[in-house]
């Protein structure tokens, strides 16, 4: 079967946004490796600009737009990091973006977008909302639409994590785990190891209070959130699977281990006190998921960990 | 007249730490080059082991030691980074520490000391007991004295932060900041820079509530705290100049700039939430000197800043 993008997609994405992002550097810790009883391997995406990995699939959407598209500008919902990495990456090629976000999204994130030259368009804080607003944007402006995660565009963009991190590992990693919200990261970093290592098992991690993917893989079809969910302290995985991603979820990753906020909250603190990294909680799932029992059962030394992103809010901190 | 160390011996505890030590990476930042209006160069010492530059300066001392000198172990007294830093140098290389702390230090820090392997010797919180207690143990263990600044060796070790730094910028700096307590670090660095490229300006950033040095330099005589002081975030930078470190900042050191406490806290916020670094106050005392209206007289565009530490107790946090 075919799948949203192949190797060569993902190549032709990283020559395209290699001027443009951080190559972000691998870290190493004597001291988590001693709890995990592993050699990780942390792929900083947390000091990407903007603060995490969405820079690369949205400026790999954006730049893949002819002129003539892209004079008409970027369109997307979000009001998560995604939004600032589009406004980023529009600004850079010098083209409109315009963000659609609920009006009861937090002031700092939108001051974020708009620091970044993008306009924000507020709707309602419904999905139907949200499309409505984005279609009545691109009638009105042309502009083209950048989905969060279920994009081809993205999807390469965000596989191009994995090209860095194996070659920044000697090309030997037996595990790469990656945080699973929508799933463009783990879908992108799946479909590069699939041909450029196979005998890499590829690990998505998931917050127990947004486990559609979990219970997706496990049940073999496509299904939502369950009742009462999402609500996890991992705000950058809330979102479902979508059309694109579900296929490599449920063919190419090997797992999907779910960790509960208590795990998350803990890894987050390891890191920041251990590595001297912010990484946000979404960002730190992966280390929860190789420092969980479940993880004790997989196969291999050399393990790749994505700390997908860096963006709290640090305002709930007393200074 | 002659100073600690030259840039000779700089180079010799370089390549004789040069196995053990982090060459520690040095970041950038298009947010804080904006606000600065200078382009920064930031050494991340936060991400040394131990979370500090002391791990340099420390274990130049312990690898500097005969072997049967060595074999009777080492001692200080400090309740901060340099305890850490020497005990963990010690473990290297598998000799005894013995760090002197008074009974009212903080649970965390005497468990970090002990964690490294080295045996925490209680005194009460004056100077006189440290002193005491420190030479009881010399006379009971015949154990080398390792003070955490007024050394040539410890000066020495924590001169190679410039070698890396002048190195990483491509021999090119108009201007160093470090921060200034006990002036082991800085003085390090003005020695080393001093024959190396005397045209860089070194300055040294200290807080308000330790201002030592700053009087000293302006008054032209090794002065003390003024009463009520130390009282200051920057809990490193408590202590107040050395017999060796006085010339240098006197004679070396082009000026000393003083901030206060609240300054300090938002630049550690600003290098939190921009770099995504987790610095301790101490170690973000430079960057608040640049952002400071003390420093637009200073001229030169290219500014190396030493994060000199990540050690923060992040229970202060809610998580």
């Amino acid at each position: 079967m075919s799948f949203a993008v192949d190797l060569a997609g993902i190549r032709l994405a990283h020559s395209r946004i290699a001027g443009v992002v951080h190559r972000t550097p691998v870290m190493t810790s004597e001291t988590l490796d001693a709890m995990s009883g592993r050699r990780l391997f942390l792929k900083c995406e947390n000091l990407q600009k903007v603060g995490a990995f969405k820079y690369r699939g949205a400026s790999n959407a954006v730049l893949s737009l002819d002129s003539e598209s892209a004079s008409r500008g970027v369109v997307t919902h979000s009001s998560g990091n995604h939004a600032q990495a589009l406004a980023l990456a529009a600004k850079r090629r010098g083209i409109p973006a315009h963000v659609v976000m609920p009006r009861n999204a937090p002031d700092v994130k939108r001051r974020a977008v708009e620091g970044y030259g993008a306009r924000v368009v507020p709707c309602d804080p419904t999905l139907q909302s949200r499309e409505d607003t984005a279609a009545a944007v691109i009638a009105e402006t042309g502009a083209a639409m950048v989905p969060s995660y279920d994009d081809a565009r993205v999807i390469a963009g965000q596989g191009t994590v994995a090209l860095e991190l194996l070659e920044q590992c000697d090309g030997d990693l037996d595990v790469v785990v990656a945080p699973l919200g929508g799933g463009g990261l783990l879908s992108g970093i799946a479909l590069a190891l699939r041909e450029l290592r196979p005998q890499t098992l590829v690990i998505g991690g998931e917050p127990e209070g947004a486990d559609d993917a979990a219970r997706s893989k496990s049940a073999g079809m496509l299904l939502g959130h369950s009742p009462g969910k999402p609500s996890t302290i991992a705000d950058g995985l809330l979102t479902t699977l979508g059309t694109l991603t579900w296929p490599v979820v449920r063919d190419v990753v090997a797992r999907v281990i779910v960790v509960d906020d208590d795990a998350i909250r803990r890894a987050m603190r390891l890191l920041w006190e251990r590595t001297k990294l912010v990484v946000e909680p979404s960002g730190a799932v992966p280390l929860a998921v190789v420092l969980s029992d479940a993880f004790r059962d997989v196969p291999g030394e050399r393990v790749g960990i994505v700390l997908s992103g860096g963006n709290v809010d640090l305002d709930r901190f007393r200074w």
